[in-house]
């Protein structure tokens, strides 16, 4: 939460408890409402953009959605004008997010087919977890999140690499069927082509028909085998030591300087001195 | 088994035993057969959904599949009848499964096309873990299921996330497609596609055409290798816990009992007393 | 190599170590010729299956495929002929193997086609291991085979629960989709398409096109995404340990019982003693 | 890099330094510019792939290439010039890249499409890594290229290994299929198919239609899932160990400089002297 506490003024400190904390009954309450209306409006989008369901009720659709726009706008304005530091609140994560959950509604006036994009608002859900107060499941989260920022580099890394390989496989690939086969007319599609496989999504729109196209795709497959396995080995491994931290060396030994104990050890395991709490 | 133990009543009480346990002669016998009577039963429902070989034998299916309720449902009356607490056993897992597994072939009668669901049967194979009495088996689907339960807040905080993904996914890719692509008509459509996406099934029948939406769905796949890694990561390192500990468990101290001690242990880290190796 | 130490008569002898040792020049040349062999039969099989190739010169490959089956009977006889206990040789997994690797040839006189399964003459080249005397990598195949030995039992687990689970979302979907969508036309049928689907490979052949059919199989992939998981681990924690083994718990200090020390440790890592080697 | 240390000869040398080094600003620039040379090629020739975008410029395009093949050509000249062991630096890796990089423009002129594998220059980005300095990138790059070199034989025997499997299952699959199914016309092609199949790719272009057919299928889809978890788990258990490492070396010996100690070692594994904590 981006938001700067409150300045002396009672109301908009009021205000900014009810909407940005939830330690309150009645910020509870708003938070909790807040969370239905955007499941609410993002379903209301998801369904509107079945025709055998808006064409009936254009109408309905219509005035539901500017309801909701205009709910979020003044809560978007409410926060704005409660926080103290609105720029920065504008700026963060959530104020963005906040943003772009109406926005599509004023740009739809101009672009037509854009305010499907509200159904970005979903993002907001995310305030869910923080509302919810799941504190076990922040725990595992942080536990994940943890483990994935751990692997950042090593995935970025990973991802170059693909990268690397997808367009120079893609290349290959093209050279060798573009001729016979129309679904590789250009080296993009044909790139297209080598991430759907070497992600081994394979949805089969882009396939080779070449006898050495199909050679050289096989390669290309039996060896995304062994590329797949490393972003699994680099999550598993930085989870297991994300997971086995908390676990080990937790409790150091002053006596003998022993360092793994586990959570509920009263007496160094090597030793045998009582260790402190 | 969520059944209780047997009122004084003998015939109720040896009728229960025969049904529930398997620890006599003709509890056993009972148990075996009834397998056997599933199997068959499951095995009748595949065939007879298959036009060729139904056909040529309607009324034979027509007579096995009344033989097969019939029987399963005097079972599933004299399981209620049989038990003490009938309301315990008639909404316990197996209970219900036993009732489902009847009752297609009565709603049958009124929705035609149900009683494939009697295919359910399937799950009363469960028992069969219990009958066979494969310890071992147990031991090691106790592993599994300590290491899925563990694993169990980290999949649902990760099929949250995925869920919230491939919801935003979709509604983009759908802003992308829908004018020029009728796979993606709407986005209920879109988010499927996105979900055959993520999880690299990739059937292909809806896949994009428009090379915007071609460059988002290569984004989502490569960004859908890192999310792959996430719950094998998850399981891996919970199973690698799971098996881990019975080594942990493996030195007990014989002045407090205390058993978790790793083996490199020389002390108890409960009571500090010397371990013997 | 289920074969018996040759008995005296000394022409026997000196063909057995020929033949199934690579010990002596002769019996290595044996060997590789033998391999180099196999490897050609298996290509011109798979050539002459391609009709391009095999229509133009059907008498060559017709002489040829029978050089290689003759030859390969020789050899099969002299094994046979050789060894002290011809049946246990013969019931042997290669015995077994060498055996198909002629049988279809003269079968293929009474059922056209099976000759292709002469293919299976590729099972002959696991002998290469032998004949290469590729120690580290019979060294890293152990580690492998005891990886997978050791998750023997929780692979046969998982895959009778997949069964289950395929059984089960096969007529599911069966029932959801039979009316709407020829592909699912019988139980079969869907429970072909659940297996597809369940292991990611996703032809697209079959696929649901009603509603509730795509919103099924969206639970059943991301259900999938968890399960696929569970191999993975199971496999990686059985390597873990496999690899980990030799490293560990290898050496024990006998003054202080200490266990963990690797291969090049000279003195007890917590003690401080001499270990004996 | 494989280039030697300069000969006195000083123009030569200073040459050298520039284009082989990036220790002097002039070699940085260099470095930079042409990294942004060899990208904007590539863009190029993955943008003249496309006819709706190379039909109207041709001319641009044709000379966009030739500028980049000559700068390339006189670059590949200078460092061939400039360092000691020219014929060590056209061997080496980096030397071959440099070549290929302008080789296809030449060839075009004999051998139409060709040129296409000038997009291969996106090989020589792999200096940026150099230019960049990006240590700790290098860092965990040296991690992962531990964990698969050491998977590095085990890979390969499990390739060899899924090769065979393919060929056996495709020959199988290819006798049940080709009389009812164009699509496995020929065993190479059923090949395709089974190699398309056990990677879980899965395109769908060649699928089985025969009941026989479909449970092979099946089968192979089953235990394929066992098998693409052998990979992952080989890459994890070696990412494991390799990320592990660092954790054990992290203790040193100040008698006998002995480094490998675990965190919980008292004593060294060497000489045996009390290690300070």
């Amino acid at each position: 939460m981006s938001a700067a506490p409150p300045d002396p003024s009672p109301r908009r400190e009021r205000l900014w408890r009810i909407i940005f904390l939830s330690d309150t009954p009645v910020g509870r309450a708003f938070d909790v409402v807040l969370l239905w209306l955007i499941g609410l409006s993002v379903l209301t989008i998801i369904l509107e953009s079945v025709d055998e369901i808006r064409l009936p009720n254009v109408r309905f659709f219509n005035v539901l959605e500017w309801i909701f726009t205009v709910l979020f706008t003044v809560e978007y304005l409410a926060r704005l004008w409660s926080v103290r530091r609105p720029l920065r609140y504008a700026l963060s994560f959530f104020g963005v997010v906040d943003l772009i959950s109406v926005l599509p509604a004023y740009l739809e006036l101009f672009i037509p087919g854009t305010h499907y994009l509200m159904a970005l608002r979903v993002l907001r859900l995310m305030r869910m977890f923080r509302v919810l107060k799941m504190a076990e499941y922040l725990g595992e989260a942080s536990i994940l999140l943890a483990a994935l920022r751990a692997s950042r580099r090593k995935i970025t890394l990973f991802l170059t690499t693909v990268i690397g390989i997808v367009l120079v496989e893609g290349t290959v690939v093209y050279v060798l069927e573009h001729e016979a086969n129309p679904d590789f007319a250009n080296i993009p599609q044909a790139i297209y082509w080598a991430i759907v496989t070497i992600t081994t999504v394979g949805y089969g729109d882009v396939a080779p028909i070449t006898v050495p196209g199909k050679m050289m795709a096989s390669i290309i497959m039996l060896t995304g085998f062994a590329i797949i396995a490393v972003p699994t080995g680099i999550v598993t491994s930085e989870l297991g030591r994300a997971m086995g931290r908390p676990l080990a060396h937790r409790r150091r030994c002053n006596e003998c300087g022993w360092e793994d104990h586990d959570t509920r050890a009263l007496h160094c395991q090597h030793c045998g001195v009582k260790l402190d709490a």
